[in-house]
């Protein structure tokens, strides 16, 4: 499919990236690069990477397709340091949880390249970090956003498109503001929910810590991420999580009304509601 | 350890007991009651119980230890039904995930009796239900709350302490007020959290429920239970519960004001702490 892959700060996600398309024969050859030395050298001695760069831009140079993988407010500043490296026709893609900042300040760094920039966002990845867990199969069957701009090359759409299609994600085609929308409630207020009450429940007292059942364990499990990954994510995409929480902030308020005022009926219809969307998920 | 064990209304958490108490020799013999002809029909078949009874009281009749399995609501009026059939020196418990109201009126409703009552509340289980996914390990290292009253007689509290960590589990010894406030924090209020999460996203686009990822997927797996098993819970928790709720408002909305107000600091820390939280859970 490439002649020629780059993946920039392969982590979980970058190094799945890599794993996924040398398994399936996707590109002749990948290069990598990290800010880190320590991961360099350890990326050296990788299976699924062909060359280790010191720089950004000469991991970038030849390539067909850039995949940059750095937490989202990496992504515009290693855009605009590769441009000078690009091919002509290059598509540079990204994994950012946020999409519309990076998609329009990437194509504003691109503008009067030969260059393109198409953002996506797989919907995957997991509590662990590193490329060392990377996974050739971690976008198998898993959502993937692919955010054009009105104005993005539809051959450079296709090409992406492509490219996420054949790491087995089902794609789907979004404008980055409404992407911005859907995760803000599916995946950033989620994460804000279960931040926040782990938040509250570290000033309760410790020892409860010992008595918490599996439902705490499952509906906490976001919030152990990294804090400054999603203290970036959470700025980038502020107006629409803003939005979610008050929606949100609506709804529990409603749940305490039900319950405050014992109407069953309320409390019963909010708890089937729910139960009815949690068993329609995929 | 038993002559007689009797399990009332075993669905996962009954069938689990009785199944853990079989495989540790813990009875010589287990009976067993269920509400529907068709469960006693299985339970027959069962390999892990004796006898399977058409009432609760003639279940309950010779037993040296009865746990209660029904929900919550259904408890207090079983614990009368069976008084008349219980010997002396019984041991009534359950495994309800409430206690203040279940204990007093269960204890009330065996005033002049020589059996005695001690609630239990085992922080174990899953969204599966029904006794044929009954687990002999399920509450192996599991939490296992016991919740005497002031007055219970000391031996009938070292039983039920000595039945539940026979079964493996930690035994946690707290007043049913205190574990009221516990639950209300470390069970009640994610449940609350979770059902009003997925009510609010059944009012969005449906698509939206094909996009979703893991995050989303483990912090609602509480809300796919029973409505009516917790429109009960809640209801008998409805203080406590109300108490946790509203300082999980204050929470999420110093969340909002950080993130509205730019101020990263502020939520930067509540991340952290969040994420120190999650990291301290057993």
């Amino acid at each position: 499919m490439f002649e020629s892959l780059t993946v920039l700060a392969p982590g979980l996600l970058g190094g799945s990236v890599a794993k996924a398309a040398r398994s399936r024969g996707l590109a002749r050859r990948i290069a990598v690069w990290s800010r880190r030395m320590e991961t360099r050298a350890a990326l050296r001695t990788a299976g699924w990477c062909d060359a280790v760069f010191e720089t950004a831009a000469e991991a970038a140079h030849g390539s067909e397709l850039v995949v940059i993988c750095a937490p989202v407010d990496q992504i515009v500043p290693l855009v605009a340091s590769i441009r000078p490296a690009l091919s002509p026709g290059c598509v540079v893609t990204d994994v950012g949880s946020v999409k519309s900042a990076i998609c329009r300040q990437s194509h504003a760094a691109l503008a009067g390249a030969e260059a393109c920039f198409v953002g996506a966002h797989p919907m995957a990845g997991s509590e662990r970090t590193g490329h060392e867990h990377a996974d050739a199969e971690l976008f198998r069957g898993r959502p993937c956003f692919v955010t054009p701009l009105a104005d993005t090359a539809p051959a450079s759409i296709d090409r992406t498109v492509a490219f996420w299609r054949a790491l087995d994600a089902r794609v789907v085609t979004e404008s980055p503001e409404r992407h911005d929308e859907i995760v803000a409630h599916i995946s950033h207020l989620p994460h804000a929910l279960a931040s926040s009450l782990c938040s509250l429940l570290s000033r309760r007292d410790p020892r409860w810590r010992d008595l918490a059942g599996n439902g705490l364990r499952d509906s906490t499990r976001i919030a152990a991420s990294d804090a400054d990954l999603w203290l970036s994510i959470f700025e980038q995409n502020r107006e629409e999580v803003l939005r979610a929480i008050s929606a949100f902030e609506d709804e529990v308020s409603c749940f305490r009304a039900a319950l405050a005022n014992s109407d069953r009926l309320a409390l019963r219809s909010l708890l089937e509601r729910g139960r009815s969307f949690r068993h329609s998920l995929r």
